[in-house]
């Protein structure tokens, strides 16, 4: 095993991300979490904002820029628009730059501008980042040893790792893909709006930005990867009253005449060596309770006969799988670590 | 108005939609609850079983067969397969008889035997019932005067309102309608079950009997109705980690180069004499916590056009418009008062 | 019965108790809602910001100052320091003014100095206020008639309602009263803090400001008033991850050699005559779920043999009887109405 | 460090101590879980009853007998009433047994009799018993290195550790402590009842066995050895609606003139070589959000000047350190095994 002890900076680590981040690398062996930052309690200890953390890690927020430096791995939990000229930074440092924004997902700036509004002030930086659910791209990352990871949205990754058999082996049309993602409330960060009101979201469930949502160029981008074409799809998330945790249900027309039992083989073979996936029995349903506090995505597989459609349920806890846990694969494939080091951890039953 | 008193029994009533129409009917103006039944609490008083109701409704529970001969209308909220016998009674003593169960719902006995494995043994009696929407029912109630409504379940109702005005118009094709529905845990009745045992229930959320739910011929059947055509759908259920409402998101092809804003002035048409049917603004979601403790069903549309998807979210009040609020709506129909009384509370902020 | 018509006011008709006063007054026969106000949002509908309201009470939000002149009753619903110039005007337009904000609630203005940190500019004006839990004031409000009502706060309801006839009757000793209470969030008001973000409350608990919450002197005066001495408690409130309701537990040394069925019964003779206060049979305990969304106080007594200590449990909803609700209590007191006019709604069982 | 593997067993291990503990032993370096028994689903696999633990530990649930030979250390998960059997059977096999249940908690068979109602069959193995709260007990294990541990009930240590330096420096007058917890539903259990089917509990907050709770003797056997005289409480548990976690609120008489800082600085010496207390900052208040899903216990401490009151805050979670991680803690005593192995993993921040 690794005995060398690598230094990594959470930047934006007050946000909820961030804070994940900081609780995960806790358990990492070969980590340490040299400093953190935050523009808006900048002084203060992060045990301060955050008391779960009091005793085990009481580290001062710092300026962003004096973390660098001193770091081999810096992650970034920045709202989009922040993180380039962090990743400039770390890539004059030499440090490997893991971005958990949006900033350097979408290969296409066309999309990024028609999505997020902004340009790349530096597209040479961008060509350089590797976009990595670490299932579908960790050759890509072996082999290139980037110096930036844009880790995936937290939808994103539901969705294509859901449909990722079903698009390879041509199970399903790609035309018409619906894909109904619940996500709690974390997922919308810890800044304070009216919609995330504990008595406006408590006993309350509605869809938001149906259609319109930013992952759903993120989502077409791998899907059309996969697919060898261009894929499009509708995305609709909706707001759930739990903390942790996206359902996703996605629908599509079957290609092919087949039974459940034969699309779950496939999903099966195709994440076999996969530790964190997990492909249900025939009959169960995909709980977003199951994977809590676990890096773990579970995929179940469902048919509709009558109507030849295929039905798949994906859960990840946003916050791991879909944020911070997903991050730390990535680091440990860059750092030439065992990819699951930090992320074994047992989801709880309840 | 009316100043005639009706009498009116309630049996199943400590149910959950049985114990929310005694809670409604207690602010009915012309109404009596004259008598409530339970199989399993027979003797004690309905308040030891609901304590809310301690000393504003403080009934003892009786037997089914000695509140019937007393009663000008009969509600039954049972599971399916225990109503016809019920139901001949109440038509014996000359008694209205409004199911809030499944056995009178589906139309063709084949569906039943199907979905319920259950057959009819008096299919005279079935065909003398008449289910009611009253949105889209209301006159045939009025001219057939039936002695036996079948109340619809609560998801074909969500879906069925909010699909009506788009397959009436023919806005939308009806070859692949999607219809993604979360429900509170009410939904699931009072019994218990591991479940909706809090700890299994509370921080999760997953799809159940994906495809293979019983409403699904129900809204197959009212969506026919509708189309005149046979249509078929996809129908997802989850359960949701709140006490009541169901939101319902609706999926299908458009048929017609329209804009959103065109079709919300067809659905607000529509609905325009409708009390308890609000069509939403362009751009807000509909939320179940705007229609919980209500009859109202409020809904949004949405149009994705890369993929030119038609979205509509349809929300209610699972116990209220989709069981007990809708029961006494059928009842007031039925006795020739207004429509609205007893159900036009006004939906809570939280 | 009465068949003119009141109109009256809101201000402050955005926050949580401002709409709560807006929904229930929509069912109140006497009374039309003449005029909302609120300073952030004047110009918008009271409906776009509370969605629930849509269709129902579409109101547009005024200047305070246009509503006071057209209306025989005014309401204000707000932080404390704001009400008093709202008295003013109201008095001068002969309008009664019930204030759900703190302003008026404390006689000795010692105490507002000490624990709200501000000082009377017209001390003429507060002696003229009376401060009115209906069942322990109704007698003081007919026979002075006062232009101005100090509505209770949440917390001093449940604890003044759960100590009344204990105090009165001397079961308990007064000089360790200790007062543990729980509210649910809506208590926190809707104005957005880290504190009642969602997943900052949910699945959380915590006391706060234990023994220095601004309720305290509330509590005491009104304990003193029915103990003709000073009585001083200890008050610890917590936040509790619900919605609505508030379940106050509160400890006292037994002052006599009692039995717990003797206390019932002088409770239950206390509020013999009171629509609103249900003392609940030996063995249960008082639970906010069957209060909620009503006017209801549900009071529970028990006894600890083995330390010789009361225990009593009172649960209202903290913004029906907790601020709305007794509101409008006090103001049909005020107009000669039947003091439960729109308050009978039946609280439900989920 | 130690590298010998134990073999462990947990009887009752689909009850919810006992998933929990399975889940914990999944992380432990040196343990193996080599059995798991349940009477209802004996020859399921566990992650058929708990899908988190599918892929991770699928062990087949055996008969109870078959797995105590097989171990070292055996952890009992069962109602009160049925541990002696085990106990005996773990001794005569010359393995630990740590009983999760109340069998060997009471010292005085009399107090076991008068709160559970039943006798113990072999007193002598009782006596043999030695009841651990580490923090109190540690050293009593170590010199005694007894076949049986009795492992706390969940409410007796958040008490006993709150009361401990209070009691032990007398701070406060032992002679009306008033404790007044709150526990999240898990403290019920798994069986299925109607005060935790979903939507009785949501919701919905209320006391329960107020002043008979059977935990009242454990709680007060503690605090008069810590007091060396008779002590008497008055105890008092809400059931709350979350998931993990209770807090204590516990008042009492301060004997001293003293201060509050005072106070947080003698708790924080007690405590000082602790891992798992961690006593808070003066103004904090403890939440049980903070210690969810970890072994710590964190206490806040407040003064009510104005009636000379003592006020301790005092959080665990549950099912850890009320429960499965207490028994983890004790088993690496008695192992001699670093004390804190497995148990250190960092509490979420949501």
């Amino acid at each position: 095993m690794n005995d060398k002890i690598f230094n990594v900076g959470v930047i934006g680590a007050t946000g909820y991300a961030g804070t994940e981040l900081v609780r995960l690398l806790t358990a990492h062996p070969f980590v340490k979490t040299e400093g953190v930052s935050s523009v808006s309690y900048e002084g203060k200890k992060i045990s301060d904002i955050y008391p779960n953390l009091f005793g085990i890690c009481d580290l001062t927020l710092e300026k962003q820029e004096d973390i660098i430096p001193r770091c081999a791995v810096v992650f970034a939990c920045l709202p989009h628009g922040l993180s380039e000229p962090i990743a400039k930074l770390c890539v004059e440092n030499n440090c490997f730059f893991i971005d958990l924004g949006a900033d350097f997902r979408l290969h296409d700036e066309q999309d990024y501008k028609k999505w997020y509004g902004l340009h790349y002030s530096d597209p040479e930086l961008h060509r350089s980042a590797v976009y990595s659910i670490p299932e579908l791209h960790r050759q890509t990352v072996r082999s290139l040893q980037p110096k930036i990871i844009a880790n995936p949205g937290c939808y994103p990754t539901s969705a294509s790792l859901g449909l990722y058999p079903a698009i390879s082996e041509r199970i399903i049309k790609t035309s018409r893909i619906l894909i109904d993602s619940k996500s709690g409330v974390t997922g919308a960060g810890r800044g304070l709006t009216q919609n995330t009101h504990y008595p406006d979201t408590n006993e309350a469930f509605s869809a938001y930005k149906p259609a319109i949502h930013r992952h759903t160029p993120e989502i077409e981008q791998t899907l059309s990867e996969i697919a060898h074409e261009k894929v499009s799809v509708t995305f609709v998330p909706h707001l759930l009253p739990v903390n942790r945790g996206i359902e996703t249900t996605i629908y599509a027309e079957l290609a092919q005449d087949t039974d459940v039992d034969k699309i779950i083989e496939i999903y099966t073979n195709y994440y076999r060596n996969e530790q964190f996936v997990r492909i249900l029995p025939s009959g169960s349903c995909a709980n977003i309770k199951n994977v809590r506090y676990s890096n773990y995505c579970d995929i179940s597989i469902h048919i509709d006969r009558h109507t030849n459609t295929l039905i798949i349920c994906s859960c990840i806890d946003n916050m791991v799988k879909g944020a911070a846990g997903q991050a730390i694969q990535n680091m440990n494939i860059l750092l030439g670590l065992d990819e699951c080091t930090a992320l074994l951890s047992t989801p709880p039953s309840f």
